[in-house]
Order: C-alpha cells, then structure tokens, then sequence
C-alpha cells in the first residue's frame, strides 16, 4: 500500500510564495529598518516593569539592506504550542529553508510535544530528509504539540538549562495569544539573565482571535474556515435538494466567533449565531430560540420546511444565565466535591442541585432537555469545572427550537414540519493541508521568523502583512509582543497578556452580514463554496476569507 | 453579495468528458449492437411472466452505424429519485445536450420533487440558461428529489396520464435499485399498454449497493467516499498530531457498508467495521466492544492513545441480538401503540418493556447507555418503526468501549488514557461538486440514456463501463433492467427488484483491507487525501476509488 496520497506527493512540490524582499535578495542583503519605540495597548507602566529588557522597541520592516550577521552559523529550536492550525509545518519549512539559506552548518532543533519539550529537553534534529515529508501539509504530527505552559520558576528554570544545553541562538514559538505571551515572558526572562537566546513568536490559531493593528490574520483561519464552509456549503445544498431537514452546526470557536461569521459570509445561511452579539444584547437562550422559530415559522410560510443554523461552539458561555448556571455549577461542584461524586445518577444530581443552586441557576438548570443538562455535570476538565466544549449546544438549540415550535402549531403561529440534524465541525478543519495562501503565509512567517533572529532582535512577533495583495507585495518585518499586551485577571491575579480579538460589532464583517441576514433568513441564499482547490484558476485558489477582505480592502 | 462562489463559476467552464463512440459521432452516426437474448439473475419464470414485454431483451452497445431516427424531435421528462448524490444534475446535462444535439426543436422536462412529480404533473421545461446554472454542480436542487413509489394502480394511472398529456417519448429515471425497479415496472406498463413512452433508468447511489455484473459503479460514489475520506484523513492527522482522542466516526450507507470500507482503503484507520462480516460472524456488541478494547490495549502499550474507527450507518441492523431487539420493539410499539404512546418518559417506557419484550431482547436493551437506548424508542418513523438511521451508533460505541477500558483497567490489562469525540458523516457528501470521475460518468451515463430513447428502447439501463480506463475509452450502452432482478420478500409479499449488491467478504476491496487490518490497527498509518481536486496533476485528479480499482484492474 502506498504510504502517502496522491495529493500529500504533489503538494510536496508546491514552492510557497515569499514577499519579494525576502525573494529576491540573499539573507545577507536584507536588513530591519526599525520605526518609532511602541508603547503596550494598555497597562504600559506595569509592562514597562515586568519587561524591563524587552518592552518598548520599535516596529521593524525588513528592506534591502547590509545584513552581514545572516550568514552566521546559528543554533534554533522551534516548538509547535496549542491546537492544531493547517500550515504549521511550513512555519517550520520557511524558517528551516532561510537557516539554510543563512547558513547551510545551521541547526535546527524540533522541540517535540509542545513548550513540555524545552522544558524536559525532548526534542529532535530537523534535517533535509524529515523536512522534506512534511512541505505543505497539514497537521503537527511532524514535532507533535502541546498545552503546557511555561509558569513556574522550575519550568523557566528547567526551559533555560534546555537552552544552554542546546547553545540555543534562537527559540521560535508557534503558538495562540497564550503562547505568544508565554514567547514574551521567556524572552525577558533570557535578557534578564544576560543569556544569548532569542524568542521569537508566531501567530497561529484557526479561531483567528489573535488578531490586531499590527497582525492581520492568524495562520490557519483561511483553510478551515474554508473547509467548515465547503462542509456546511454541501449540507445547504443538500438541505435545498430534500427540502426537509434544519441542519443546526456547531462550529469551533471558543472566545471568538470569527470562525462562525466567516463562514456565515462564504456560505450565506438563515441563521448565524454570534456569540459578541449574544452577549452585547443579553441575549436569553428563550430569545435565542424564539428568533429561530421566528426564522423558521415565515420560511414555513414559504413552503420551506428546511434551512441553516450556525452556531459558534463557546456560545453557552455568552448567554447570560447560562454563564451564571456554568459559574455556579463549577463553584459549587469544587466546593462540595465529594458529596457531588457520591451521587449515583442524574435524578439524584438533579435533586441535590436543586438545594444547591441559586433558584434562578436552577430554573435554567431545570429548563434544559435531560441528555444536554447532563452534559453539565459529565466530563468535567482536570479543575473539576464544566466542559463546555462537551456541551452539545447544538443539539440543545434544536431541542429547545422543536419544544418551542409545537407550542406555536397549538397557538397556530407556526404550520410546517420541523426535522433536525445537528452537526459539529471542528476536528475536520485543523489539520488540512493548507490552502495556498496559508501555506504562503505560514512559509513567510517561518522565514521572517529566521530573519529576525538574523537580525539580532528578541520578543518580537513574526509579521508579514497587506495579506490581500499577491503574495510577493507582501511586507514582512517584527512586532514586540508587548506592543499587543495588556494586563488582565487570570485565576485571581493580573497577568500580562496579549489582548484576543473579538467579533466587532461595529467592523465591517459583522455589519455586512447584520446587512444581509434578515434576507438570507427568509430567502433561500445558500452559497456552496466547495472544496478547497490548491491548483487551477487563480480565483479559486488565491481567494482570501471574507473577513480579511472586508477587514482590509 | 456574489450569487455563487468562485468555484461554482469555475465548474460552469468545465466540459465533461464523453466515450470515444458519442464524443466523435454524430448521434445520427451511433447505434445499437445487440448481443444475445438476457434471462434474470433468479426467479426466471415469474420475472418473465411480470415483465411480458420487456423482459430478455439483449444487452447492447453503441457502435459507429446509422441512426437515421436520432435526429427526430422528441419530448423527454427526467425524474430525480430518492436520496442525493453528487452528479445528478450533469445526468441531465448530458441528456439535455444529447437530445438537443438530436434536435434542437426537442424538448426536455423535468419533473419536480422526485416520481410525485410525474404522478401529480408537476414539471418544469428544461431552457438553455436554466440547464447552464446547473452544470458540473452538485444536488439535485435543480428539480429536487423525492421518496415517493409508484406503486398503486392509480399512481400508475396518473404516471400514464401525465405521459399522454405531455405526449412523451420517454421518462429518464435517476435513481438507486428501487427506483429503477420502479422504472422497469414503469416501461413494462407503457408497453402493455401500446403507449410509445419509453423508460430508461440511470444508476444513482453514494451507498455503492447498485453494482453488479453490468453496472461498474453507481454515480456518486466516488464523490462522497472522497469527501468522507478528506474529513476522516483531516481527523487522522489531528488525531496524530495530538495524541489524546479516539475518534468514532459513522458513515453513511445503510443496507451496505461500501462506503466505509472505501473510505477504509482510501485512510487506512486502525479499525473499520463492515457490517457484512458482522453478520456473516455474528459478531455480538460485546465482541464488536472487545474488539476494538484490544486494538486501543495494544496502542496504549505503545503510548498511542488516539485513534480512528469507522462505523458503518446500518451497523445495529447486523448484530444479531440488536437486529433481534429492533424486530421486536417494531413489533411490540406497533401492537400495543396507545399504550405505549401513553407511557410519559424513559424509565416507565423501559419498566414496560421489561415485561412486554422476550428476557433475551430486554437484557439487550438494558445493556445500552440509557441516551442510546432512547432514541430506539424516540423518533420512530411514519410507520411508527425505529428509525435506525437516527441511533448514534458512533456514540453507543463509544460508550460501550469506555465502560470496557475501566473494567480492563481494573483487571490490569489495561494502562492507557482513552477519551473519545463522535462523528457522522452523510449529508456533507450528498451533495459535493461532482469529482471530475462523477462528473465524466454522470454526463456520459445521460447522453448514453438519451441514445437509448434515439434507438427506441424502453426498459433498459443506461450503462457506461470499462471505467477505470480514461474516459474516451469508456464503452457506452443498455443493459435491460430485468437482467439485473430477482424476487424478494417485502412487506409480507413477492415483489420484483433489483438485487442491492453488498459487500463481498472473498471480493478484492474487503480482502485486500482485511490483508492490512492487523498493520493498521496497531501501527499508525493514516493516508490523508485531502480535498477533491478539480484541476491540477492527472494522478490527483483523475483518481477512481479504491473499490473499482480492486474490481476491475
């Protein structure tokens, strides 16, 4: 049997586009051209102290220019942190192939498992022959990742012996908001103890909530949000061809519904949940419901007995009381664990909570369909709190929506047929391979990560930018990871960290599909994007998301 | 906002491909070679007597010959049958193009939401631009589908009458094995009758269980294993990449589990269940559980603790004592269905049918986590039986192999972590843009339907094969739809039907998979296809599945 596919051995031939500074001139001829010092979005003089080394330095473009450290002989390590994103493995390509290019006695190491691979000195050498198997797929199975953060002063301690064993020159840290911030502490934390290691971060997440002046896009967003779309696409299609089923799909996208609305935008359905919106309007989940019956009561009217609801995947954390029922249950299940645990089923659950929630929290608690009020107390994480992602929100709004629409046949508001498939997508999408533009971008990223440290600088952020123009008119230069920070609360006391991005509803996303959606709610609209092509017209396959597009042009 | 996506617009550019014999000819210049009289696969005698008129007609070929009649003007309507599948809509296209290349002053009419359609005359004409939205698309949004039989005298009647009103020379039915039952039944009454309506049947499944000596492939297919197999790889590779979930996924297909098992071939997962063998081994739920528990102990002492397993949809259906169970719920819920209907929830269904099912199908019952055993008794379908298509297969084995592994844990043979997500795969793969494969075969398959009406047939099948060759080498014809039928019991009588074909344990797809179960099951070997490719290299491209791979090569 063949070891690969077709498609994983014809990608392997694709050569990523690069901006065409970095293309066209040999590492040694490209040099930063630094601005003006930066300031943190917020918080600058706690920032300013906890970052004595590294808060503060100006952005940096890279030009032509005299750069003759870039041929020095350097030891990197890089480490893939957080959930999968399509296109981390050419993060790693394009910042393998520009040490090479620097110089070909370069090192690179793959930290394997995630930040717990610095930290407990796991890690393997990257050499032509292993790199080459993973060129434009999809995936981290090539160093594996991990959720491990970098915290306690062992951990640093242990990261920074790792360093030192390693003679490290470099550590490049492919990671989300919490990992970049994590990239942050551990660059101050070399500079302060004099060492030579660098840090430099890179922007991954597919939710796209990392995102802000200075970044425009997180690798990944692209290719899954093109695939849900392709999914929900042909599941619209499907839904206009039988004209009988409501299909409501659960999308990833924990704090940020970026994911949701663009698929919203490519795909064009009758409903999209926001969770920002969600909780900016207060939203009950009774109203919720009530706006879909009120989508599916006039689609009735129109003999449609069929449509599209997206739903983002953290929404129950927006809605206000059941945010309350979440906070109450993880409090009172940590504070009465025991008593909790030795409740045989859910009746028995149920009574106790009875007399242990607050009566609001436990009239939401009560108002809930049995299998999804059972996902509530099931499967609680490591901390003994509720997993949310567990929560099949999706099937809970079709539950709600069906008890509520029979009301409204008795009422004799609402006259059609009402039959639900629930879905969610999440798993499908993080490890495609990378569209075209995510593996530009990620190939990019990777390079401009190496010229970084080529360059000297450290704390500092991968950055290529004006994404909507063709690749070779792309900038790339560094930010300070602190320019992008804030302090916020984190389990009882202020942390630095890099601000998320949420869905704004006054950006031009949002408000084009407010614009729009009361038509698609009624009027069948359905856009069937399909699959994600990587060879053919170029307005197929070079075709950016929505979002940025609308973000930036 | 865009009224379709850019790859939408792309696909209206592409020209499927055509056999030699119909791309080079004139249709004036193909015509019929019959072979030798054709009997029945089994029950000759009744068939024959059913069937007066149509039945041992020869199988025939199009060959370069005269044709004189093909270039009459006709009048056609075409009918959508039953579920979707990707390349409907090019079915028609080819049609369309054949009869209009016959003579342009013909016409062509489709008849909406499946057989009703012809029954009630509902019915749209086919126009140029109306055709042109259509091509290379997928669903069958065009005129929409339907379930409805044709089965009483009066439907017959109706069907008749819509002909003779609209004075048609033909029906085209696309459809799966009933529907082109349906179809011969259909010309047998025009030709008893004298009517000069001619029927001609198209071959349509995802489920692959219409095949058999004459037909290679039913279409759509090979689209929807591609797309399933584009997910189940995306999985795989995240499934590797994070090393902490197995991952249950169903998979359409009820009767037959041809699609898992190509998807099987095309992911290579470390388990795939066909139902077949679970019924030819009469594999019970514990030995199904046990049998994965094993595949999970022995990854576990490698420290993989993640996985794949693929579910065929109809599984339950298989497995004697559920196949038992189901019977008899069926059975029980139909006699007794007042007061079963007053039963108010779960726990008083279940006491109840403790003492109203045999012991041996009640411990069945009881041995099912109480969500699953629930949706045995929810939804049940117009005739008030289990709607098997809604149990959550994937989850029930989930659960089933959770509950196993703490046992095994507690007996110490075993030492993993297992911690599972579920998925179904179906209605995003009804749907997709036809593969270049679909699209190819659907046009030939609807110019080859109309050459059949141009040399005066009726009862056949439009026939395309040799189709693992490229398509100019494919051979076009008719296959007479009695040739391909026996007698069957259904619901409590004889009927004629076309035999599903499914999956054979000593065919080449299940033994070569069976030849690589053991590798795969401990040994990761995922395959990620990725998304179908409409342009770009020939080997991804033009790709067949597996499964006709296997049989034909």
């Amino acid at each position: 049997m063949k070891s690969v596919s077709a498609l994983q051995t014809a990608r392997y031939a694709y050569q990523p586009k690069l901006p065409a500074v970095l293309r066209d001139n040999e590492p040694e001829n490209v040099a930063l051209e630094f601005g003006k010092p930066t300031t943190a979005l917020a918080d600058q003089a706690e920032l300013a102290s906890l970052f004595k080394h590294t808060y503060g330095k100006p952005e940096a473009l890279f030009k032509k220019g005299a750069n003759p450290a870039a041929g020095k002989k350097i030891r990197v390590g890089v480490i893939l942190s957080g959930g999968q994103a399509p296109g981390g493995h050419n993060v790693i390509a394009g910042l393998y192939d520009g040490i090479k290019k620097g110089n070909k006695d370069s090192v690179v190491f793959g930290f394997t498992g995630g930040p717990s691979g610095l930290i407990d000195g796991e890690y393997v050498e990257i050499t032509d022959s292993f790199m080459d198997e993973y060129r434009n797929t999809g995936g981290f199975d090539m160093i594996g990742s991990g959720r491990t953060k970098i915290e306690t002063p062992e951990q640093y301690a242990a990261s920074v012996a790792t360093a030192k064993k390693l003679d490290l020159d470099a550590i490049v840290i492919i990671g989300g908001d919490d990992s970049n911030t994590n990239a942050a502490l551990l660059a101050e934390r070399f500079a302060e103890l004099g060492e030579k290691t660098r840090v430099i971060g890179v922007p991954k997440t597919i939710d796209g909530d990392l995102k802000n002046e200075q970044i425009e896009t997180s690798f990944g967003f692209d290719t899954a949000c093109k695939t849900y779309s392709e999914l929900i696409g042909n599941i619209g299609r499907d839904a206009n061809s039988a004209k009988k089923y409501w299909h409501f799909i659960k999308l990833m996208g924990r704090s940020a519904s970026h994911i949701a609305l663009e698929c919203a935008l490519q795909t064009q359905p009758n409903v999209c949940l926001v969770s920002e919106e969600v909780e900016a309007q207060k939203m009950t989940l009774r109203r919720i419901t009530d706006d879909i019956c009120s989508v599916i009561a006039k689609r009735a009217a129109n003999k449609e007995n069929f449509g599209i609801v997206l739903i983002p995947e953290g929404l129950v954390e927006f809605i206000p009381e059941m945010k309350s029922l979440i906070a109450e249950l993880n409090d009172t299940m940590a504070k009465h664990e025991a008593a909790f645990n030795a409740l045989s089923d859910f009746a028995a659950k149920k009574a106790w909570l009875k007399s242990n929630l607050s009566a609001a929290s436990y009239e939401t608690f009560d108002s809930l369909p049995d299998a999804i009020a059972a996902q509530f107390l099931a499967d609680r994480d490591p901390h003994g709190n509720v997993q949310v992602s567990r929560i099949e929100t999706e099937k809970l709004l079709a539950s709600m929506v069906e008890k509520r629409l029979a009301e409204m046949k008795k009422a004799g508001s609402y006259t059609g047929k009402f039959s639900a498939y629930t879905h969610f997508f999440g798993y499908e999408g993080r490890c495609a391979f990378p569209s075209n533009f995510d593996a530009d971008y990620c190939y990019a990223l990777g390079y401009t990560a190496f010229m970084l440290i080529a360059s000297g600088v450290t704390g500092y952020l991968s950055s290529v930018r004006n994404l909507t123009a063709p690749a070779e008119k792309w900038t790339a230069g560094g930010i300070p990871l602190t320019m992008m920070m804030n302090m916020e609360q984190r389990h009882g006391s202020k942390k630095p960290v890099i601000r998320k991005a949420l869905v704004e509803l006054d950006g031009k996303p949002f408000k084009t599909f407010a614009a729009h959606r009361d038509e698609w709610a009624v009027k069948t609209s359905y856009l069937f994007p399909g699959a994600i092509q990587y060879y053919g017209p170029a307005e197929v396959c070079d075709l950016t998301t929505k979002t940025i597009k609308l973000e930036r042009c």
